[in-house]
């Protein structure tokens, strides 16, 4: 008999962020849905009432999910060690991040998870009122939007929480033996490399902009202080690149290069 | 130009049926739920509590679905118009049905709408407690199974309808002329973009690449000629990130300044 496996055990290891959540209920209810779909780690950036006997009642047996939970104060604390940073929109932005559908962006995580020797994906969901904030949204690599209804888009947390989770469910579920040829190529285009890497974390990654910024102000090429468009575009590229602790350190090493040469004058 | 057509209209005319449930949070949240997704008509087979102040208040601005719903008193009531009728369940049954997933479920909907010219469907969802009946399952063509967590299989009946009523909103949102759906998705993620950017041509970002290598040349960072390995890394690094022309041009601008210091020297 062939013994055939799946992803189904790596579930476990992608990180549900929910940033600032304002009701207790909410946070059990995501639990509920997490669970479900055999998710099981969560992590509340200020959450408004934690513990709460709401969010206790509403995970309804999903409650090993709020007693393990992380609680933190800020979303960098909340992806430092992550690998793959994902961020969940229902509204169109003014400023456009690349989006995703969740389909895609499941098999786009599975395919990081499978090429990535140190994985560790976050997936963060705004609060209930106004979502993530734009600074927010330049930690993520990529943007979720779930293609809801322009008439009436008000998907519950939860119920976009067990969306993800559900499409997240169904790339675990692909046998590993037969994975398609599509699924393959989708692997090759995310990561651009057959062979496993391991990438920055983005504690490295803002080392390397905060770096990239201070050489800049070095070489007067950024004059004025916040320099937050160009430095915000900047980011938003060297995501995109999903960079390795390799190409981390040829990036520092140029910048290095560049301060020695400033201070030679 | 070309006038792409989807099926987004066809979602209000497939028929959720609720049988039997016994909480009016619950039929509220499943309102909610189908709006979201462009679904609006509702059935309730029996409902305990209904209309009820606690369906309007989770319905949360989708109480249009909840005022026009039909309130009947059996399954077959519910369904006498139908030519399609599908039964939803989590569990597994002793006595297996033909079962899909609800991706499978809805290409096979969309399949049945566009191939029948009195097309009528219905979506079974059992009662919070105990499901279907194995008589009310014999009423439908086929049972959708969630295939959720063996451990932990306890979708909210909302939950339930909302997985359902998103794979229906994806296959209704495929555009009528698009047939091939993978080189959809390889599309999407080529560009990783839902909107149109100006994407870098080839002649750019190799301008880009022999515009850095002098830069480094000048620098003293690369001191080997040809450095290619180095270079190569580069390039990958870059090509990975998929550059706009803009990005092209504040990355030369950050090599122009470079330049421009070193020469001050």
């Amino acid at each position: 008999m062939q013994n055939v496996e799946t992803h189904e055990h790596a579930l476990s290891g992608i990180n549900i962020v929910l940033v600032e959540p304002t009701h207790p209920g909410n946070i059990g209810s995501v639990a509920r849905a997490m669970k479900t779909m055999g998710l099981s780690s969560l992590v509340l950036v200020n959450p408004k009432k934690f513990p709460h006997y709401e969010a206790s009642k509403l995970a309804a047996g999903a409650e090993s999910v709020l007693e393990t939970a992380r609680v933190v104060t800020t979303v960098k604390e909340a992806i430092e060690d992550c690998t793959l940073v994902l961020g969940t929109s229902v509204r169109d932005r003014e400023v456009s991040w690349p989006t995703q559908n969740p389909h895609t962006v499941a098999k786009g995580v599975f395919a990081h998870i499978n090429s990535t020797s140190n994985s560790c994906v976050a997936l963060l969901f705004g609060r209930e009122s106004s979502g993530l904030t734009n600074e927010e949204l330049d930690l993520c690599q990529m943007q979720i939007r779930i293609d809801a209804n322009p008439q009436y888009s008000s998907l519950n947390l939860a119920s976009a929480v067990q969306i993800m989770a559900y499409e997240l469910r169904m790339q675990a579920l692909v046998k590993i033996d037969c994975v398609d040829e599509g699924a393959a190529s989708n692997t090759a285009m995310m990561t651009g490399l057959e062979q496993r890497q391991v990438l920055a974390t983005n504690k490295q990654k803002e080392g390397y902009i905060q770096h990239l910024q201070s050489t800049l102000e070095a070489l007067d090429f950024i004059n004025t202080k916040p320099p937050t468009i160009l430095m915000r575009k900047l980011t938003r590229l060297y995501n995109k690149a999903e960079l390795t602790v390799e190409e981390i350190q040829i990036l520092r090493g140029i910048l290095s290069a560049t301060e020695k040469k400033i201070h030679e004058q």
